[in-house]
């Protein structure tokens, strides 16, 4: 992997006159370049969002497609429909009433990944300039998203519960004001990445009833709904509300990234749009992705299969909550999901993630700075940490490793007034740039 | 399939001034229409651009990647990197190398589709109003893509050699005059679709020359070029020069479809964009796709196949030359490929293909109006005639039925002074809303 951020600044680029006004938003994302450095076996990494997919039953699914192949290959590898499949829609009309959604499969688009339905979304309603509301801190890839499609994103704070409703109301009332178009609010109610946070079903409804009174669209992603650890699904904002929400679904989660297999639920103008867009953005979604993973909800017990993910992310998230607890120093304190993949730090008063990254991964423990996750700037003092991928005993070493580096960071900080981190900090980008090439 | 083409504009639609400017330029394409008349199997199909991979080894295929699922399915099944693997990239260097392209596999990015390779380029280059210049005809998708991007599309004369030079000189100069921005030339040198015309390297040459003079990039569009049925595969545009063509590649054509795996190799600067663009709209391209047709070409003859591929169209083509020739009426005249899927007819004067379409599928023939391939309303008196799907036999019966229609709307002009296809395009609004719900 090639990850060189300034190099096209940098060096004469002969194409630099001709480039549209949108490629001053892309940007090499901090969690990308982190891949890199995670990725190597010594370093614990709790960066990155990669669902462990091991425990798949590989060499049984292996023959249910080779059955496909050759039954069905003349059709599973061919040209499809621009919306998805009926059957795939048909199947996930289905995985969505786990979260007591109703809908029709004519409503239903299947993108390349839900990461592509926030694309097409995002064209479909966003002109340059329109504002999209997304929780303080948000998912980094939507950030990159709607920065490439040239949105402007406005935080509104979250607590405990999520977004917070009353902050909603006045954030679209005071941009309204100053006469900006605010088109969306994208919100991640179960399992919040990064924050762990969970919307309980009262906010849900207060947050509807804010979208309700200033006429605002919700875009709802909910990759993680099924990935509960502790309580039954809760019901989506999907199902309080047909008309005023967009919902984005994923198998990444819940069985494997790989065949980048996501969808969108929309209201039926919404929809028609996003067809169209879709079949010129790709003439159709992945084909072959659809017919396997059809075939493995009709072939497998599917749902048991997400009972025995959360019996391994349950243990997972209890290593790290415990580990925090044994190895944090006083005065850093973390969320409790009670689903999904990440718990969202917050360090001790002074303590800057982005700045001591490079201190952690000389120390084997990588994770992405809360700065990955603003538009604006802020997480500095924040990191997300993820349980997904690495097993109990690697996060609880994990933590260990985290511990003794923040306790350097303070004691430094004690012994010299400045955190050790911000002397390192020029390190951090001649060293990334050179590491990751 | 829903296809209601006026059923957004006809009923109350809530979201209306939500849209983007964009969605303004999301239209139903006549091919996608015509997918769902043409696929009853009384129809003989010349409308689709389906490849026939009914010879595909299916059988073994699905064996091998049986133990691609049991032996990496944890890697195949996982995201993957956003420019695409680089396995899967080394391989494409060897495929280019075909038509004499020397690259390196760092300056390709994997797409969903070359069809996703189109979304980029454009999305990288174009600004709304931008101009994009394309053959006349051009690729339905290209101008679906092209329209949804807000760009303009001005179509620039072919002749039996492709794209005019001093055409292309002509509207570059004129347009710059009117102060436009000219962003890129779309061209389809070999076996263009829809009009079958492929570039000698004379006209390659000299394309290259003039848009060296203007100082313009090429979109080289280059999905048939394998199939070739006459000749050796001819060098590419990008062949020439590197820094001012980007290459759009695809496995569709040359192995199947249903992975949707599609390729750019991109001058470096221009890569690095697509790169950040593709992680915002998918985040990885297919990944379990990439891993499938790199185990078919390392592990399988797709030479050979190609040859096979090759010695099966060709058959094809001739017996729709011949049936063309023995059934079309006086003063109908068609192109002459030599490779790829499309013929390009026009009509004897005054016949035209759009209204006679519903005629045409009331006799089992189906086939592409002229129309759906210019951006201007050009084109009612062509038709493309595809001869990739049907058998020889049914593509011979086609022709019969095809000429049978011609013959009748002629007799009519004669005798009434008008197109009995005329009388029945009302016909032909209201029965396809009927049909194709």
């Amino acid at each position: 992997m090639t990850i060189e951020p300034s190099r096209t600044d940098t060096r004469l680029d002969p194409y630099v006159d001709a480039y549209a006004a949108r490629t001053n938003g892309l940007q090499v994302s901090a969690v990308r370049a982190l891949f890199a450095v995670a990725n190597r076996p010594e370093v614990v990494s709790l960066a990155g969002g990669m669902p462990n997919i091991a425990d798949l039953p590989r060499a049984e699914l292996g023959q249910t497609f080779a059955r496909l192949v050759a039954e069905q290959g003349v059709q599973a590898m061919q040209y499809g429909s621009g919306q998805g499949e009926g059957f795939m829609r048909e199947h996930i009309v289905e995985v969505m009433a786990e979260e007591q959604i109703s809908a029709h499969a004519d409503d239903v688009v299947i993108t390349c990944g839900s990461q592509q339905a926030l694309d097409l979304v995002t064209r479909v309603f966003c002109d340059p300039g329109d504002v999209i509301l997304a929780e303080a801190p948000s998912y980094v890839g939507a950030l990159g998203t709607f920065h490439a499609n040239q949105c402007e994103v406005v935080h509104v704070a979250m607590d405990e519960q999520g977004v917070v409703p009353e902050a909603l109301r006045q954030a679209v009332l005071t941009l309204r004001a100053n006469g900006r178009r605010v088109k969306l609010l994208y919100t991640i109610p179960n399992f919040h990445n990064p924050s762990g946070i969970t919307q309980p079903v009262s906010r849900r409804q207060e947050l509807l009833a804010v979208a309700d009174e200033v006429d605002l669209l919700i875009l709802e992603d909910n990759p993680y709904g099924l990935l509960t650890l502790d309580d039954e699904p809760l019901p989506a904002l999907r199902a309080f509300d047909a008309e005023r929400v967009i919902y984005l679904g994923s198998f990444s989660k819940t069985f494997a990234p790989g065949f980048r297999i996501g969808w969108t639920l929309a209201p039926h103008a919404v929809k028609e749009k996003l067809v169209l867009l879709q079949e010129a953005a790709t003439l159709s979604p992945p084909v072959f992705g659809q017919f396997a993973i059809s075939k493995y909800l009709e072939d497998y017990d599917w749902r048991g299969q997400i009972r025995k993910f959360r019996d391994m992310y349950r243990e997972r998230r209890d290593a790290l909550l415990a580990g925090l607890a044994e190895n944090m120093p006083e005065g850093t304190t973390w969320t409790h999901p009670r689903g999904g993949f990440f718990v969202w730090a917050t360090l001790p008063e002074g303590l800057d993630a982005q700045a001591m990254l490079p201190r952690a991964v000389t120390a084997r423990v990588a994770y992405v700075p809360g700065t990955a996750f603003y538009a604006d700037g802020l997480g500095s003092g924040n990191m997300r940490l993820s349980y997904c991928f690495p097993t109990p005993e690697r996060i609880i070493e994990g933590t260990k490793r985290l511990g003794e580096v923040l306790a350097g960071e303070l004691s430094m900080r004690r012994t010299f007034g400045v955190g050790a981190a911000e002397s390192t900090r020029n390190e951090l980008s001649s060293g990334l740039a050179t590491d990751l090439n």
